[in-house]
């Protein structure tokens, strides 16, 4: 009997180590998203049609008056997923619909949808246009399902809006309609990287629809973001397109949605854990066209003075996929269906001094666990310094030093924490003519894996 | 002076006899309805489909789960409409929007519409199909809008349910959402005879949408039935096919909905006024499907048993159009979008032994201002009396009695008040073998103007 039950022990034992589960590990679906760094989201709903400023507390309840200003002459997917892709993105996601209620495809369950205008004669299909645009250019592609507003069907933060009886059926109803959408969605368009819930999607628990088990059916390799069952990323706690440093990938509950209100500014969401049990890395977002104190997702006429500048989208980069996340750009299409010329302008050029930046390393070293030392070419200058781990085998260096070599002498640079997927230090101009830069794993669950150590 | 006075004066009483006004007037309209006397209405609506009972308070408050059940696959309105004319209808309508809220057309305001239905690839049109198949077999055609209630939109009794600032939001939209369909309705399909609002149309006055102004604007000869701005005919009171008598086509009031519940069971509309201000008549409305204790305006399976049988219908025939009104008669097309045969056997029944019965008159005098009398041929059994007056100069007659002669002596057969459009006399078994027949009109504001008196 004792032997059985050392056996016993030993079998557990084995089968922890096996799993690696000293610290979570990501799916493969969370690498994908990781290693996509950088992705599109494309909103797009019926006020961009209105010629009005968007207010989107008054425009979650003021239903649009006609649906058929919806009338975008000159869609054309394919030129927004090509200034994506000149840019570097490596992924897209399209509003199917946000907080009108309005699906840009051929529902059979939502009426208010392409079906329901006169363009293309009731027939378009943005979804379809939008995939078949990202298939052609390689780029990934997610949707963004809208289910917490609808001001069309009086749906307030999930809440069908009413009295008794009549609003217990239309919310069944509603939640019906809502299983229907994503049913659609996940079974008529091929494979999604991603799906995303606005605002998160009340669970069946919450009396909302249940639209976890129809993704999990119908697209099981999808990320699912988010509701309180379950949840693949984590928002980064603000909509600044950054995150702060550290950004753990981790997180201690798998459902970090119920608590992103629990302290002051989002800290918990931001921060992360770095002893968290569960790999839940968080995500920067931000709106192109969020500068000067604008903040727009949506096309309005006459913004284009409030589009980011290059260098503004390249301190961002640092910080958001420089900080163990990937980097939610909000885009524009307009109201004749494409993606205004200043927007993809400023795109490329964000893309080309990305290449510019970190095209090509003056040194680097990849795929070990040791510590490391690169040598500077003389009279390089040392901009940036990039360290990644490898998290297929979860984020395991939680304290790490960059040391830079100069006239025979070390010093330290940089004392660091969190590394995850990505991290980017930005030299400062006293310290980017060393001779030799190292990285020096100070403290590792296990032991550290580095994919790349390069400076730029 | 004096005399500049006198002919004021006599200007005024010249104008008041020339526009005949010492009684309401119908208008063309209003005579058209009442020449039509068999009115067919159509009820077409998503819950037909479903399979269940149909349960009306329940359907006002339980949205549709599936649009998609809408498919009727042999929808065939030309069948409807050959029934009807057979049966010796003259006008019909159609259900373009009942409870749900869902609109048989291609509605470019209300996307829960045929639009939305895979039926057809979406673009059927069943008002279309409707009109068509009116003007093929000469039949005039309205159609019945319910706004009232919209058991998608969470629409209950004309008010949009929720909360302050949304709901109110919501209600301008569905306001303007039902100004629009009306709209639609009055300029695509040629002009219609009747339109008719679904428990009334609340007007602005009421925070409801102004479907006047549209209907008047592009419908000025259409029935206009009704808010409380106008109504140009009246309930009848019951569904029962039937009103007691006297029924006058006059009201003391020109928005009678406004009345309708003022007195115990509905007396003062099934009644009315015979010194009424405004020519409003009353209509007698019921299902087909309406015998042992049903009442069923839509198709359900296995209601064939509830059919009235033709002796109801007749008996129901001499109570409505014999009353002064219009007799509507609910008709079910099914789930395959025909009328089932046991229903149009029914009609065509109907319609027959009304050719047997009123086709041929044994004696009838038209069109004349005196007294009658009608010769009845021996051996001719008088079944019926019918007497009209001209109602294009108004109700007239206040009171009359009918007599009959046998063996050389007058008695009375009926003392009569209301004649209106038609009055039908059933004579009873014993007074069936008269030698003449005579019609006395007692009293009548102004000249009575009889049309017909006739006897069968």
């Amino acid at each position: 009997m004792k032997f059985k039950m050392l056996f016993i022990y030993l079998f557990f034992v084995m089968a922890f180590v096996a799993k690696g589960q000293d610290v979570p590990l990501p799916t493969a679906t969370q690498l994908a998203w990781q290693d996509a760094e950088l992705v599109a989201l494309f909103s797009y709903d019926l006020h961009v049609f209105d010629g009005n400023k968007y207010v989107q507390p008054t425009n979650r309840i003021q239903p649009i008056s006609d649906v058929n200003i919806f009338n975008p002459m000159e869609l054309d997917t394919d030129q927004w997923i090509k200034a994506i892709k000149k840019a570097g993105f490596k992924m897209a996601i399209l509003t199917v619909t946000h907080e009108t209620g309005f699906a840009l495809y051929q529902s059979d369950v939502n009426p208010y949808c392409l079906k329901a205008v006169k363009w293309r004669s009731g027939k378009g299909d943005i979804v379809r246009d939008f995939v078949k645009s990202c298939q052609k250019y390689g780029i990934k592609a997610g949707i963004f399902v809208g289910i917490r507003w609808n001001s069309f069907l009086g749906v307030h933060d999930f809440k069908v809006q009413g009295d008794s009886e009549f609003a217990k059926n239309r919310q069944q109803f509603y939640n019906k309609m809502c299983e229907g959408m994503v049913k659609e969605l996940c079974t008529r368009y091929g494979d999604w990287s991603i799906i995303w819930f606005d605002g998160g999607a009340h669970g069946p628990a919450q009396g909302g629809p249940d639209v976890l088990s129809i993704v999990e059916k119908h697209q099981p390799n999808c990320l699912f973001y988010h509701n309180l069952q379950r949840a693949d990323m984590r928002w980064g706690g603000s909509e600044s397109g950054t995150v702060p440093y550290p950004c753990w990938g981790t997180f201690n509950d798998s459902t970090w949605f119920s608590k992103r209100g629990d302290a002051i500014d989002f800290r918990p969401i931001k921060y992360g854990y770095p002893d968290g049990k569960y790999y839940i890395p968080a995500m920067s977002d931000a709106p192109l066209r969020g500068y000067k104190g604008r903040h727009e997702w949506f096309w309005e006429p006459n913004d284009e003075a409030y589009i980011f500048p290059v260098n503004n989208l390249l301190a961002m980069y640092d910080k958001s996929v420089g900080h163990n996340t990937s980097l939610i750009l909000g885009l524009t299409p307009d109201d004749k269906g494409r993606l205004p010329k200043a927007d993809s302008d400023t795109l490329l050029a964000f893309g080309n001094q990305l290449k510019v930046l970190y095209g090509n390393a003056i040194s680097e070293k990849n795929n070990t666990t040791e510590n490391l030392t690169l040598d500077i070419t003389k009279g390089k200058i040392v901009k940036k310094i990039v360290v990644q781990e490898a998290i297929e085998q979860g984020e395991r260096v939680r304290s790490f030093l960059i040391k830079g070599k100069k006239n025979g002498q070390w010093e330290t640079v940089f004392e660091g924490s969190c590394i995850g997927h990505r991290f980017i230090f930005d030299c400062p101009l006293d310290k980017q003519n060393y001779d030799q830069v190292a990285l020096e794993i100070v403290q590792a669950v296990g032991k550290a894996k580095i994919k790349r150590f390069a400076v730029f």
